[in-house]
């Protein structure tokens, strides 16, 4: 059994197992209510995930799967809504369009990897330098991070087929959003109510208008989602040797509560391991 | 022969009859060079574009044509995006599906009258009265006009499935934007370069994210809309008595430029005449 | 409100409005219990399936809606599958492309209009004559009636696009399946279980592969194609004056079952006048 | 570069890179003309087909591209086909959906793989046993292997979501087709020209027709096929160990005529190796 985040409810999209699209706001999100105090990306870890892996060797990096289930779904989303015009080029692949993920958290990496699968030339960008861990990471996958407090103008000499913000920032968002392209799909995943205000202008509107850019709120997966994450990281964990497993960069006992106080130097993916049985 | 505005490039959009897609910019807009110092609206009236019209009764409201494939094309693109999840309710129907257009000129009404052919329960909104003709032509479509300088928090008690901009202002837009429901799709359509700035939050940025929102710029359209835009126009023609030609709202000389500098009372769309043969 | 025939079980189809689409045949065909013995086509013409008709001039052609809808859900299903490749022409349109449908009963005569509405060049063929009175039917519509007994060929110097069957006859269907053209639609509609057996070859499994042809079956409608049928009822209603009250060629009453054994001349849609209140 | 085996012409499927879709049959087969007495299959092993193929270990079994991108074209065709209906379950995945796969050749394994990957129950059924080490291939990856010679009915107890013929032959295809469940989609792969005619009977239409079920052709693929056949074999390279390599049955010199004459026992896939170097 797969554990889904969502409980249905009783609209269209609940009715067929995909309560990530609920149209009312009425599906429950699973067991949240015994987990009081505890942040959400930290209860998807809980031991009842894992009974996914299969494999013994993906015991460690099964929990990616919950990060990357969202991933998963938000490319399904930009399927979709890529239809509306001929997105690819034309010899009917993705290779020269280029995808820009904003933040550098482990979201951003898994939005990475998936574009790559896609053939797509793909950056990750933050206005801060990475660890060199997480370079390697990125050159593994053949990423190219940018730190673009040093390169004020990126992307100065091509615009983006593909943006995908895990930030939350509305003016980073606008920032990018003025380097997409024709018929360019943004993806909206990260959140921040606590960011500061932007300001959006007559000329961006504009530019969204006549280039037909499509922008996208994702949130959540179904079980589909859940089933092609894990399939992705097996994928990944026989293709790129190691590189999983680095993704997870701690790993704390439930009492170690310091976790939810200091963000960890490095930090990609942190686990709570709940127990020993696995 | 339909005189389509744009000229194909060598992109792959335009290489299939759809340069309003263009990937890269580089399609013609037709024939504008002769015409500086027009505006571009005016152009597309010109006597040439009228054959598309068979029906002598609609040899006057055939211009509308114009206008109505840019929203034909719209609701192509809000049909392409909407499959991202169930849009439509339990019983397969847009009823009570809410849809809002913002603005009140011309293309807000031929928007407003589209959505209506879906089954959506439509309004359009600006910030002041209308007219009473114009008042009467919304009620002959059973839309609902609404001055939201006199009911701020509008719509206070129901969510828009379906929120269209012609208003180009970033204000007004973000505005609605907090009024869409989940699954909600947004056209963005107007633009105006000169609007004032608008604000954009954090909580703005979560709303589009937690609720699968769509924005989509639209611009112009191909000639199967045009075809699509014709056989509406003949359709309303025929089952709005006297409604279409009102739509026109004054016709005039090519020597008379008073069009260009004052806006005309209660227009709605202005036609140049530009000889008496049609 | 609109009756709907089927009636939906519990499987992701029927969940959202879409029995016609049952997954696994559990819905229910309505009401048809107290009316053994009745033809099924006449079933749905009781009173209460005239309720959808607002105007009151549409009170005797409303009754086209119930075969009508099931035209609106296969053109539904043409749309969907078509998009695995490009259908349309270089322009973006359906000019030029060519469509058959096989048969000249009420439902022939529907699928052909709703092909005229996409803009085909439109046939209808069967293997007689008709009588002048539905010919007429046809010129109004644009459509061009073949009598392909007498054209054995047909069509001998073009293929078609788009080919609907509502004769459930097999070796009809195989003849002229070997005349579709590249990423043709073939939708098979009708159905006649005492049909004579028809052969296939490894020829005709042959052309369907290298063509990438698509042959789609499909049945009943749901309430959004209801929706849709009496919008077109009403708009050729009024743009092909008087020719949608000749589609009805016979009101019968209840008692007179003669209608059950004798097809009466010239037959397109017989309605059984159920009582005199409408 | 990726050598494609159709040349694009001037259709607008062509135009935009898929001339697995020409509209009009006007697309030129590659370097066929050189080849006169060589069977189709085996031109497309020559070695320039293999520099798409990056890593060293992957060099005996990149040749697998070649019929591998027409299951992936295949498998496009369905996904766009199947969005006429819910065609997931109410969990939105596949889970407890069934293929079947007729015949046992190279394709038939291919097909039953990715359908695996969907997570389809698959079956592969052929009217004769197949050897040990095919079978063990099978159990590999999970698919069902049907002597259908002796389980007439099969399947008896179940439906198919999902029917591949990889054989031609219309009676096999007819006798299938009539398993086939509620919107499932059948996809006719095989041609063979020298098979026996088939019988088709009005029940089989109305089987078709009461079901809502989908029959495809699908024929080669285009560059974006290429890459994901790849891209498949590498994860099948390293999550199936050695059961890539076992798909190559035979490797023989240009000179050595006997495979064109004589079918090696247990062939699965043949390779002529032109030269050594690779
Ligand atoms: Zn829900
Ligand atoms: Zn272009
Ligand atoms: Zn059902
Ligand atoms: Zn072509």
């Amino acid at each position: 059994m797969v554990p889904v985040v969502r409980r249905p409810g009783d609209c269209p999209n609940c009715r067929i197992g995909r309560p990530d699209n609920c149209s009312d706001g009425k599906k429950h999100e699973a067991g949240i209510t015994g987990l009081h105090g505890f942040m959400r990306d930290y209860f998807y870890e809980a031991p009842e995930n894992l009974v996914l892996v299969r494999s013994k060797d993906l015991s460690k990096i099964g929990v990616l799967t919950e990060p990357l289930k969202n991933v998963v779904k938000a490319f399904e989303v930009f399927e979709k809504v890529s239809t509306r015009a001929v997105y690819q080029n034309q010899f009917s692949t993705y290779e020269g369009k280029k995808a820009l993920i904003i933040g550098s958290a482990c979201e951003a990496f898994l939005y990475a990897f998936v574009a790559r699968e896609y053939g797509f030339t793909t950056y990750m960008a933050n206005r801060h330098a990475i660890e060199d861990t997480k370079l390697q990471m990125c050159q593994n996958f053949d990423v190219n991070f940018v730190d673009y407090s040093k390169d004020v103008n990126f992307p100065d000499n091509f615009e983006l087929d593909l943006l995908i913000d895990t930030s939350g920032d509305p003016s980073t968002i606008v920032r990018f959003l003025r380097k997409v392209n024709y018929n360019g799909v943004v993806i909206l995943f990260g959140t921040n109510g606590k960011a500061p205000d932007g300001a959006i202008t007559g000329n961006d509107i504009d530019w969204i208008v006549e280039r037909n850019i499509t922008v996208c709120g994702s949130v959540d997966a179904a079980r589909i989602h859940y089933e092609k994450a894990l399939d992705l990281i097996q994928k990944w964990h026989l293709g790129h040797a190691g590189v999983m497993s680095k993704m997870i960069t701690g790993i704390y006992k439930p009492e170690d509560t310091s976790l939810f106080t200091v963000k960890p130097a490095g930090e990609i993916k942190s686990v709570i391991k709940w127990n020993d049985i696995e």
